[in-house]
């Protein structure tokens, strides 16, 4: 189980761990007007909404309090110890922060700074280089800089308002802040919540090996998911991967794959990217999961979370409408999964409960009626998840394929629609995806968030198209088959 | 410009422009119980509320009035003319309603009924083939079987309660039911309002290429969708796809392309689906545009009907945060598009306009400061548009992406950011294409929505992802050349 921290870095993994655990935490520069909401300011109330365990103490040579908080005219000033300091001070007073900070026996320095390594100037790269060594030197640990840092409800860090309050099973590796809040609200809107994030930038010290190796050994994380631009040290980021893929899922969306995106992850994280195809087979090889956008990296967080593991790419997908179903089909074909023919014997069967019912079609994908009562649809639908053939199940809702019916008549149709599904799962053990979408009409999507937050909430993992959720369902096959062959 | 009409089709073409102008519609086996709301009932009630200009004769051999309306008991009882009927009544009934219809000199029969050559049973080829055969010796058309009809604001037709009243530049062909609904509902949310519209499942008699020559000659329709699973006569498709493509953009999005997926298409419209390659090679042959989804059918007739043609691939794309921007990088890339670096005279001026806010990408993508004045932020785009090396702008907005911010803060920063790219539209006439995403939290959907509406009713084309847009911008100017090269 401990095999991954074989490698010496033990110790590196239990100081990422006091980071996410500070007894105290300093913020300089925070203005002492309420109105004037600096970055600063913007921390401190995050952590205070966030109710943080430890103490926070707000730097202000100006001021004696702000808010309930008393203040410090400077680190030094402070009387406890100070384990974490997050600077949104101008880059040019790095230095002094770091000298303070030795001083004080800081153990890390987020900067949330920018005007680093990544802006165009030569005095950039100076400063970061000049931070950097008196740090080293010092024994303090710089993260960032040019990023928002860390989350992590459990104690409390946190670097947005508005934030989850709840822990979950996701640990998510940003070098984007924008892609670290997107996957913190978008997993939440989903009903994934995430045990820790770091949002790192420039990783000028810690780095992207270093929190995934952290998260890999970290009990309160299932699934690990990473936005990287660039790494520092390829090869000990291969090895760190491979042994991470083989404890838990690791998806990796990998930003910076074309020239221009290059050219942007130069300037915005000061990384130098890589080719396409040396990430794609480094990744292959390493059992991660490549993805192209967040969205994504939370589909295989669903698929990995909320459904057993299938036994083989089988699947059975159970619609309504025509055109759907076609869809369906070709959707799931493009994604690696097989459609079975239903034999005889079971398209008997369901046209025995569809009782005459014209026009619908009960190959695979099936699209069983709307019209017939819940109880034999739900008949229907318990028939085919026993099915010995069928390895995943994948139900489809579509709100504009209801044909000739009134918005009433939708109104009534899904209740029982989403019932069928929430019972479907106390008949089988079976994997199961659902997939809500085509509500065009206002009052179809109003319909298509309630049956997302009930479905949601009962613990399904619910996907806006069919591409997506088969995407997500065949990479979970494929890394459990590459589990198995490590 | 009529060459298209040069193979004697006239006629048919004439043929199919009355049947979206009928005098008068009947239809069979209408409820007269307003609580037995049957299909009947349904097509009725639509034609009703579409404000149909011609006469409606509901048939129920029970009943007198239905509503306000007189009811017959049957076709032939009619006093006037009738050139329309719409039939839900059971397949087995189908032979004596043509009989019917020929007695009473009706143009066309639409039959929303299935159960005809898609049903598994021999019975419903049979029945199919009776009514075919019995129709053309009558010279009555067949709309169908197994298909929701015509919809077309301009003479009153419709299919579903609540569709759109306005008419719109947008003809579309669907096999599909649901396929033809979602046009309409998610083209109206999205700003493409609909021409003619049909739903023409089996296609047992008028078919896909009869409505594709038409809607090319039709003045009304200025791009046409079409959704199709099987093509009946395959050299006459290929000759009608080209001449429609050369008088305007012709978007195909061809079901049935995988192996489950042909099967389905079997069972939903009795259709022979074709290779993916065959249909690959002859949609790009054909100059005809190849998408995978209604929503990318959407995403091209905005493209097509709302910017004017991009001069070539070169595009700048101004967005926020530094994450959002390396994707836009990487999806313009992938789609084809060209991001030209700026010349340092340029960068020097933006960085002019940005004074000293820090953490900003000055290359292609450019992340302009959501911070600075939105005055200086307009000039700073007004200066990108300038620029004679952009073709194409493609602005972003990305509600979840603004950084360390309250939602007061978003709030207010919206309506500006909005406001900017209203106001650009007057300082350029260059092809700009929207992209309104990520917003997970209920609050930035909420601001997304809202931003959505503005800038749809300003008329620009704004799409839900970068990688759509950009899709959909290539498109355009892979279209234009070949017209160019025809």
């Amino acid at each position: 189980v401990e095999s991954h921290r074989n490698d010496g870095t033990t110790t590196l993994s239990r100081e990422i761990d006091r980071l996410f655990h500070p007894r105290s935490i300093a913020i300089p520069g925070v203005s002492s007007d309420p109105s004037r909401f600096n970055s600063g300011r913007r921390y401190l109330e995050c952590l205070l909404e966030a109710d943080f365990k430890g103490a926070l103490y707000p730097i202000n040579p100006n001021a004696s309090d702000i808010g309930a908080l008393r203040a410090y005219p400077s680190i030094r000033d402070i009387p406890g110890p100070v384990d974490y300091v997050i600077s949104a001070v101008p880059a040019r007073h790095g230095p002094q922060l770091v000298a303070d900070c030795a001083a004080k026996g800081v153990r890390c320095i987020n900067f949330f700074t920018s005007g680093f390594s990544e802006i165009e100037a030569e005095e950039g790269g100076r400063l970061e280089a000049e931070i950097l060594d008196a740090a080293r030197g010092a024994g303090v640990r710089i993260l960032g800089p040019n990023c928002l840092g860390l989350y992590c409800p459990a104690t409390g860090l946190s670097f947005i308002l508005d934030f989850p309050a709840d822990e979950g099973p996701a640990g998510v590796i940003a070098q984007s802040g924008g892609n670290a809040v997107y996957s913190i609200m978008e997993g939440q809107r989903r009903g994934v919540g995430c045990s820790k994030v770091v949002s790192y930038g420039n990783g000028a010290d810690l780095n992207e090996s270093d929190f995934l190796e952290y998260l890999a050994g970290d009990p309160d994380t299932e699934v690990i998911g990473a936005y990287i631009e660039g790494v520092k040290d390829g090869p000990r980021f291969a090895g760190v991967l491979k042994r991470a893929a083989r404890e838990k899922p690791v998806i990796i969306y990998k930003g910076g794959l074309s020239e221009s995106g290059r050219r942007t992850t130069a300037s915005h994280t000061a990384s130098i990217a890589g080719s396409s195809s040396a990430w794609q087979s480094l990744l292959r090889q390493s059992g991660a999961i490549q993805v192209q956008s967040v969205d994504e990296m939370i589909d295989m967080f669903l698929a990995f979370l909320r459904m057993p593991p299938p036994r083989g790419t089988k699947t059975v997908v159970i619609g309504a409408g025509g055109g759907t179903t076609t869809k369906a089909a070709d959707d799931c074909s493009r994604a690696g999964l097989h459609l079975p023919a239903l034999p005889a014997e079971l398209r008997q069967k369901l046209k025995e409960l569809n009782r005459g019912e014209v026009g619908r079609i009960f190959g695979n994908p099936i699209d069983i009626g709307l019209l017939i009562p819940p109880d034999r649809r739900l008949q229907a639908a318990a028939v085919l998840a026993a099915w010995d053939q069928a390895d995943v199940l994948i139900m489809q809702v579509a709100f504009d394929h209801f044909g000739l019916v009134t918005r009433k008549d939708k109104e009534q149709m899904l209740g029982p629609c989403i019932e069928n599904i929430l019972d479907l799962r106390r008949l089988t053990d079976k994997p199961m995806a659902v997939v809500l979408h085509s509500y065009a009409a206002e009052h179809s999507r109003e319909m298509a968030i309630e049956a997302h937050r009930r479905l949601r909430d009962a613990g399904f993992a619910v996907f806006p198209s069919l591409a997506r959720a088969a995407t997500a369902v065949r990479e979970v096959i494929r890394y459990r088959e590459w589990q198995q062959g490590q």
